[in-house]
């Protein structure tokens, strides 16, 4: 089949990730390698660049500037949160037209491959060749048909770190310490915070994700019986924890949505100082210290802290949607496939397989009690995350009491 | 004057920060050398540990095991916020003479300091050779007499990247993101958060700090001002600003005190909260995007985020209180002394200057609208951080519109 000859059109879309101009640069110096590809455009801020024709010509930027954009967190072309309308795909599909775009990538989550999905069809529809590809980020890892997401390994590092020295800390300066994770639908993110776990007594003691709904009660009564035990407690809650009634623990705190018609919830404070609020009031234990964080956007944005293999994975999706571009008439999302311990590669799924999808935590990751994280999860998520430090402890030999 | 024989004792108190325990290992590996050490003990959770009697026999730790201690963040020997009464200090001083313990080191804050004045004076109303060292240590860099803080510089630098990231995701996705701040009662770490601004619309556009009041009117309309300008804003906001009738801008939502008297402002995300809808309802902007963020127990524990410069200053306050100690009969709180661009070093100030006394920001280092700061500030601190990572930007050559 002919490969058909046009400019290309690259986006991303929804949150920032630290990794998530490696897709862009992999994308775009892959696409200068193709005489077919006339014009390499970037819509800026997503699909508001293509509904109000703001392109960035990329073929304007030198390589080793590239290079360092890879390296620079968060969308360089900017992004947006904004869902189109069944009348935007229309219209960025006439945009498509006049700027006699053939091949579009975008970079994004289940919400993006939807809307390649929906362009698509019209594309087709209309007869019109076009290759469409959605290339897989988000730090949630909730997207269906890959084994991970590129961002999450970078932000579950994060993560792990970030209790890694609350676990510290809290060792140090006992009490008990609810720190709030990212994770609407899925518990991947806050399921990272174990994976810096070392000794026997290492919090997080307590992991509550948003795939098995906990009463208040019951969190109160986890937390008390961790208490007896270590005089401490670390509590992972995934911002998207529900109850048994199947709202949302921190419903009723906040009361904004977004766009896409989802309660907001990133940066809630609110849910981690309440929920401190109700185990100091509930609890067995009289006076107990009780604190709480929101970790915040520094999980999607934070520098320093990568996954090596997140920056080469990342990089290798906007290769490789580009390569699968060229071998004619497909469309489709880019997938990693796991083939080893650890290696994977690319495949690619259909658009409708990613699309308005969500890919949960399995049932074998969750413990009985749904109140904590398996080995399993370890076995699937220490590869991707890399080598973390090693804190250690004193022997502390007591001397003897006079 | 004859070197005095005896056991030692030393201890950490307070909030943890990265580089404490360095300041721990350059006590105890230097105390090994000096045989008049006869005991080298460790005090478990600060003042408590004497008042308990619970003591770590340091000697039976192995070299190679402390040297991995010293690059474990937070407090090895576990630490305390218990703050001593007159009868505490008569027992701290009757448990030394039980123990004959000649020598004290204590690394902490201004609090810790003024314990070790009191103690101290016990002694020489008693007239026992007790040779007490304050080893200064504290994320918040609000102590007298000394440059800075061992434990700030890494602090800094975690709050400084956290920002730079912010301001990427936020140039990415615009809006408001307001990020509260550690720092009960001066602005340092706060300022940090513009040591990463490279371009000239970088953020934090807006600072705030305990040293200048502001109110929340003016605030809305200094992010209504910087908003107009480049269509997004980030403020950095201490978690101890007040407004000019000298109540903290969070009052009213926070009702917890600590052990100090202190009102509790760590892990307040209600803060952040309550500021950014105060936004969102007075902005002269209609549906403006607001988001708060605050920085969390990660600013004094995070794992992988050291200065470097930070971790051999730590590790050098704790070895030069054992030398001065060696030195006869002096007593005192350990210094870091500015004498290049960028050298230190050690001077011995008196216990009384730093006891309960605060150091704020100079007012060089605000400027005069007092919602920002100033280079001169970059000239202090930027040496103390180290090197940060350079972020780039797309040269964004638009595409000519069809």
């Amino acid at each position: 089949m002919a490969i058909i000859k046009g400019n290309m059109v690259v986006g991303q879309s929804g949150g920032p990730t630290v990794v998530i101009n490696q897709s862009l640069v992999g994308a775009v110096k892959q696409a200068m390698k193709h005489p077919e590809i006339t014009g390499i455009y970037g819509m800026k801020h997503g699909i508001k660049g293509i509904l109000n024709e703001e392109f960035i010509d990329l073929k304007q930027e030198d390589d080793a500037m590239l290079e360092k954009i890879a390296n620079t967190p968060a969308s360089a072309l900017g992004t947006s949160r904004h869902k189109p309308t069944p009348e935007d795909c229309e219209k960025i599909f006439a945009v498509f037209e006049k700027y006699n775009v053939k091949y579009w990538f975008y970079i994004g989550g289940n919400d993006s491959a939807e809307t390649c999905h929906i362009v698509n069809e019209i594309a087709r529809k209309n007869n019109y060749e076009l290759r469409v590809f959605h290339i897989p980020k988000t730090v949630d890892n909730d997207l269906m048909g890959t084994d991970h997401s590129p961002g999450y390994p970078s932000a579950a590092k994060y993560v792990a770190l970030c209790f890694m020295g609350n676990n510290l800390d809290n060792r140090a300066l006992p009490g008990v310490k609810i720190d709030i994770v990212m994770g609407r639908h899925a518990g991947w993110l806050t399921a990272a915070a174990v994976l810096g776990r070392k000794y026997e007594d290492d919090g997080p003691h307590l992991v509550y994700v948003p795939e098995h709904p906990v009463s208040l009660e019951q969190i109160v009564h986890d937390i008390d019986n961790v208490y007896e035990k270590y005089q401490r407690c670390i509590v992972a809650v995934s911002e998207g924890v529900k109850t048994p009634d199947g709202k949302l623990l921190g419903e009723g705190f906040i009361n904004e949505k977004d766009m896409h018609g989802n309660v907001q919830l990133s940066g809630s404070g609110a849910l981690g100082d309440s929920l401190a609020n109700y185990v100091k009031e509930h609890s067995r234990h009289k006076k107990l210290r009780v604190r709480a964080d929101t970790l915040g956007y520094a999980q999607r944005s934070f520098p320093n802290i990568y996954s090596d293999i997140d920056k080469q994975e990342a990089r290798m999706v906007g290769e490789e949607a580009v390569k699968y571009a060229m071998k004619g008439d497909i469309d489709g999302s880019v997938a990693l496939k796991r083939i080893g311990d650890y290696a994977v590669e690319a495949d690619l799924i259909k658009l409708s397989e990613v699309a308005q999808k969500t890919k949960l935590l399995p049932k074998n990751y969750i413990n009985k009690e749904g109140n904590n994280i398996t080995d399993a999860f370890l076995d699937y998520a220490l590869p991707l995350v890399g080598e973390l430090p090693e804190p250690v402890r004193l022997k502390e030999v007591a001397v003897i009491k006079r």
